[in-house]
């Protein structure tokens, strides 16, 4: 199988440092440029002392990012950058010809009127956003394969839209009335020295907040929207504990009968039974975030409940793997033609 | 102020531990006996290393629980004892005078009907559930005040009920749909031997539990009732989050007008303006509970949601405080007549 | 009892929101005055939500720091400062006659040469050393009372200085070849935005620091010497350990008698019977921070090795409490000729 | 490379999750059994749901541990036993021509005397320990190469050993006076339901244990005696932290002279230069479990303290991988012939 070259622009957050973990680690992938403006000039093994076994980590050093440079160096260039900032350099990626695979929002919307009410600004390349994909496998596995600009898509929305796409589609849950309550380790506000984030201040703390308007709304119920045929406005409430990674959410569904059980069931067979990276529990088995943070699993479990006539369904995954990097490698895995598993667990 | 006796049946538990710490400090009562099958004859500074620097924890042994013997030592019994168990004592002390504040399940439902739909058998002293008072202080402070026997209410009940009484009472907010997202610390779930509360089982996880029927379900839709004067029916979720001690409530209700918050504002100013230990937070504030643990306080925040229509309430408190020994000794405090904030902070 | 006025400059950081609380909460002390630079013009409810259901929380405001104005708010002022900038206040206010406790390691050295050689600047006010006393009660108890300006001990000192003077006074151990090992959460570090104190980069973490010459050896050294009537040289490792609260040190030492174990316990028990916030614990108790956190209580416990021949000794205690700002209250206890556990447990 | 079969005698524990873990992974190794007694019946994916995407997870049960069935289904069979009940199995095992690696106790001594210092009773099967090899790799890599029967180190050896036996063997610090102070994750305890290892028992908590005379002791000792060619007593103090996975152990060490710097750096390269799971840290790098967890990595720092003459040694390494079931699939690699990597990061 023909390797590939590739490169992270903004290797030092906690994504990108997965993103290092898998691309150091994978069988196809060569990864040939890290960069990172505080950092610039350090080697891998500076910087990531657990990679400092790794014998490309002495060699390896980050650089300044410069699209021009890394467009000649590699051929799939990661973005792991802020939000905002991703756009600057798909463009001149893009026109040099190489593959861009951004894990920022900046391209996972198609509306620039939705991107403009959620981020208060004008979209800085709207023209992009038709050309990129979505880069949620499970769901847009084709649109992948044949696509340049992958927009990777967010932690949240990832163990959201998972579990209730397929409902949607099939139209066994009704669009109106979702609600959405996620809890997310605090590697989720990433490497930023805030005092919100020390240590003293997450642990022993549970606490919501983005109430009631948090941007990640926008690409969910995007997504939601195309999966339903019509406009969806769903209610989401993530909430910070004290756990390094793992997402948990429980969602609130509004079953169009509440008897469906063996249909919600065939549903999610057909749907997710031959993925490798979606895991549909049986028995009385519930998600947990242990079991799924270091791999590219996302768990679902859901129960019908009598009293309430409601469908809840459960999912867990690693933000920063199925909800980051993993499913970042996962779409490179799919658009090169590799396996689709490579390098990810 | 007349000082009373006081025992705890049952006091090597979580809740027994706050229940001696805050006894043990307490300006007016006198704690005069602990119970505890496992550690009869030790001192309370051999079970509880943290309570040794205490003039009493050397000269206080824990003895084998009985009846007769305790209602000879104490004006006032707390019965900190698994569900099922409290009925047996209750009933003797009941009759030699005693006041009993129980912590189990066991006497906060006023039906018999529901105790046995949701604990699967007969309610083994019936006519008591007529005598006991629900011990929520802020809602039922006049009834706590001439009652010998109180049920102190459980700890996500307390999460619960203190954020969505009012609202119902005012009829702001419709009794149908009502769902309450829960997130405990593992103290919870009581000093157990289990595997599945081992350190390693809890740390770095997140995990809902007790889908979709947990037991608390009937007192907390039993005392919603009451406050809605219909019947209702709620969603619960509870999940296990790795802190010592907390909970965080995020609820979701459907305002009668989705324009009110005025009235909303309104409703819980004067339900809680006066009360020491509900803290309505203000401005962008959001209830965390690093605030609250340790203390008897509930916090409560509330946000209303343009884009659904719906009202989202989140509240916090300390699970083992306000969700157990510390409401208990409030409601003691009130039932001997003593300054209600006595002992507790 | 006369109640006094104090003053607590720099109450925004860990220790300063802990003498906060103890002060909301003293018997004699009456909190007048709260300065921050950053939170300037804000309430107590506000920076600490917290300590919002304090009546006093509402009214009491962060001001800037000016020595001049506080000198005539306060009888006692308390400076919970970086190393180096609590010097500054110190001379005006003790100008004005107000009594200054001091969290810092400004005043704690009584050698300006030793200063010069941690801290690398001169010290900026070498007389005031001489007028210093420094803060732990249990050694200078008689010292304090008389003293305008305390020094109080740090965290890792006070856990190393408890357990070895008494030893070294009476001669049961050799002075040289003390070895410290000590492993405090992370509050230590201060409520600073520094990436190397994110809860992610803490969490699932151990790792030592400061190796092997830390500051605080300074005033160990010193502390020992004092008691050893001779130079003490110490190797001291401090580690950082995922909790929020606690400093548990294990200490190796050489007995002059490896069989003088009745001495060592005579020893302990003539040094710290009647101290309240020392506790020697016996049989096979071993210290535990979770014992001790919340408390201004320091747990002893200590081992002979038939094997080596070496005496263990063993501390645990609430870095923010007994190991600062605990400390301090019970110093002002002192001075004011309050009972010495007055607003302390 | 020939495939071999493996086994695994007791696969429920923490070591045993990871050697489960560890083999599903190996490129060489077949995975054809694994025993629990509580357990037996139940599928892998039943009892480890992390491990239910994986293809064997659904065929493979656990069953009762017999060893004369094993021993015609597995080439290899690891022992992951409580100590003392492995040798039970390693007799008939070994008699049916498998080779047995035990993470156990069980055959760690050459000397039947020191084990029943330890242990307290006589050793079950003294012949063995003489053809058992202590599977160190770094140090035993022949004869595990020709051995049938390893005996994998213990976690807080493993921590001990790689940083000194070294130093002991080229004569580079004394025999007598060492101090190993040693942190450890709560899996360190296993998977037993004991109330002091329950979450809010661990955590918020650090404490000492096993003072003075822990078992690991007599490994340690006798590996160290060996070194140095002459017998060693060491001081060992192991601690309980609040991490799931990881040791850290500092080491206080006598060097023949303080000015050795340039001998000690050299002494270390030449140990471990070459090995693949022993990282040297260099300039101002200290070890921090989480550059470990994870990894079969063992990381080495050391400090020369000029005010007292002392070497300071650190090591970090995942218990349950380096310390437990990693090292012992590393024995496995060299044993078989494969790249001693092979499965392992």
């Amino acid at each position: 199988m023909k390797s590939k070259k590739v490169a992270i622009i903004g290797a030092s957050g906690y994504s990108g440092e997965v993103l290092v973990q898998l691309l150091l680690n994978h069988p196809h992938a060569e990864l040939v440029a890290v960069t990172s403006r505080q950092n610039a000039g350090q080697t891998l093994a500076q910087v990531f002392p657990k990679f400092a076994s790794h014998p490309k980590s002495k060699s390896l050093r980050f650089s300044d990012p410069k699209a021009e440079l890394l467009s000649k160096q590699a051929d799939v260039v990661f973005l792991a950058l802020p939000h905002g900032v991703a756009a600057e350099y798909a463009v001149p990626l893009l026109n040099a010809g190489c593959v861009v695979i951004d894990l920022s929002a900046d391209f996972r919307l198609k509306s620039p009127e939705i991107y403009k009410d959620f981020y208060a600004h004008d979209h800085p390349a709207p023209d992009l956003l038709k050309r990129a994909v979505y880069g949620l496998p499970e769901i847009y596995r084709d649109e992948i394969k044949k696509s340049l600009l992958i927009a990777s898509p967010g932690c949240y929305p990832t163990s959201i839209l998972l579990p209730v796409i397929p409902l949607l589609k099939a139209g066994l849950v009704k669009p109106a009335g979702i609600i959405a309550d996620s809890l997310s380790g605090v590697s989720g506000a990433g490497r930023k020295a805030e005092v919100d984030y020390l240590f003293c201040e997450c642990n022993e703390s549970v606490r919501p907040y983005g109430v009631p308007k948090h941007r990640h709304l926008s690409e969910i119920e995007e997504q939601l929207s195309f999966a339903a045929g019509a406009k969806v406005t769903i209610q989401f409430t993530p909430h910070l504990i004290p756990v390094n990674r793992g997402i948990l959410t429980t969602l609130y569904l509004a079953p169009e009968k509440p008897t469906d059980a063996e249909k919600i069931s065939a549903c999610y067979k057909k749907a997710y039974d031959g993925e490798p990276f979606v895991r549909l529990l049986e028995g009385k088995a519930l998600p947990d975030t242990k079991n799924v943070v270091g791999t590219n699993v996302c768990e679902i479990a859901w129960r019908l409940d009598p009293r309430t006539g409601r469908l809840i369904v459960m999912s867990a995954e690693d933000n920063l793997v199925k909800g980051a990097s993993g499913q970042a490698v996962q779409s490179m895995n799919i658009l090169c033609g590799w396996p689709e598993t490579a390098g990810l667990v």
